[in-house]
């Protein structure tokens, strides 16, 4: 690979891209989790998509809003607002050269902080601990974009 | 452009440039399409959106939730769910120095696919075209993110 | 930082993660202000957040829909639609080598219509402010994408 860039090849980004494609597959893993809830509570969003019912009156009965379903829905969206935003400003400060043991440690906090987010969110656990696990994964994105802005300039 | 690394200028970078382009201008297509629907179908969710009616009981009539402008708005949500991942996870896949074919085929069997779940939800089309669409896109990202892991180490 | 290739050192990229971090950061500030109005106006999406009720009665009150809390819930899903597309084209854009003045231009024009954008959906001001901002940012990203797909090619 001598082509790529030292930037690259830097430690610091291997250790971002593993890490950001971690969590992305995650949050990719609730779709399929949805698509599950979806055929076992039999509860679906489009007439097309209720073809196991037999009558149509089946079909419309299918047509519905399930709380576990709307559960994983909402850890989904919670995923695209925190987990996107940590992948943006994570490469920005990835490309601002840190310290790779400083960068590793807020990959990390993040990525187990999503984790346990996830975990909280499904089962439920009891609150504050989806509460928390949320407040340190921006926390991590937060730090890292204070980075970015301090070593830029308009 | 004798600034730029190489890597940048390698064809699979091309390439990924340009799909990555294609597919999130599909995707921010949604958006008027979900505008025109509001207009056609006099639906809105602000009160504030409403001034074409004339007296205060058809502003209220207008705040309401219509099955077009829900389908366009479910088919844009997907958007999201998956081609930000493919956009994060495939420039990480660029970044690893692929084969040009290889890397040409993951490219267009998702935005292909992507393009045919557009259709596939606003029509519709009947199941399971749509699930198949999705699932294809979804592997094709996962396919690259198996490179990424591969190649890299935490 | 002699390890950046030159492209990351230009003017314009340190523009663009300056503009790009600015404008996701107000995106993420979406998800404390919906919990500000969720804990304001004590309406929560999941039993196990009302923990602030002391009767079964008073936490069931509390699962429910407010408009308020829906208005910045869409305001962060327009943010969602529209800034992710904007990172994406912006970071390709940036690396067609633009010049300085022209990539300014078209970030800060995104960057102060993103916003208004928010100021005038969450007063809200009436139509079509919101609405035109929407458009304007919108202008500004299909710019940047015409650019990177007549820099490259397929």
């Amino acid at each position: 690979m001598k082509e790529m860039p030292s930037v690259i090849d830097s430690e610091v980004f291997l250790a971002f891209s593993t890490y950001a494609t971690i969590v992305v597959l995650k949050m990719m893993l609730m779709s399929p989790m949805t698509a599950y809830f979806r055929f076992t509570r039999k509860c679906f969003a489009n007439m097309e998509d209720t073809g196991m019912a037999k009558t149509p009156e089946d079909k419309k009965r299918m047509l519905r809003v399930d709380p576990d379903v709307e559960r994983v829905r909402r850890c989904h969206q919670n995923d695209l607002e925190n987990i996107i935003p940590f992948v943006v400003i994570g490469l920005l400060y990835t490309l601002t050269g840190p310290d790779l043991s400083t960068a590793l440690l807020h990959f990390r906090v993040f990525v187990v902080s999503r984790l346990f987010h996830t975990v909280a969110y499904v089962l439920p656990l009891p609150q504050p601990s989806r509460g928390l696990a949320w407040m340190v994964g921006m926390g991590a994105t937060f730090s890292m974009a204070y980075r970015v802005l301090s070593t830029t300039h308009l």
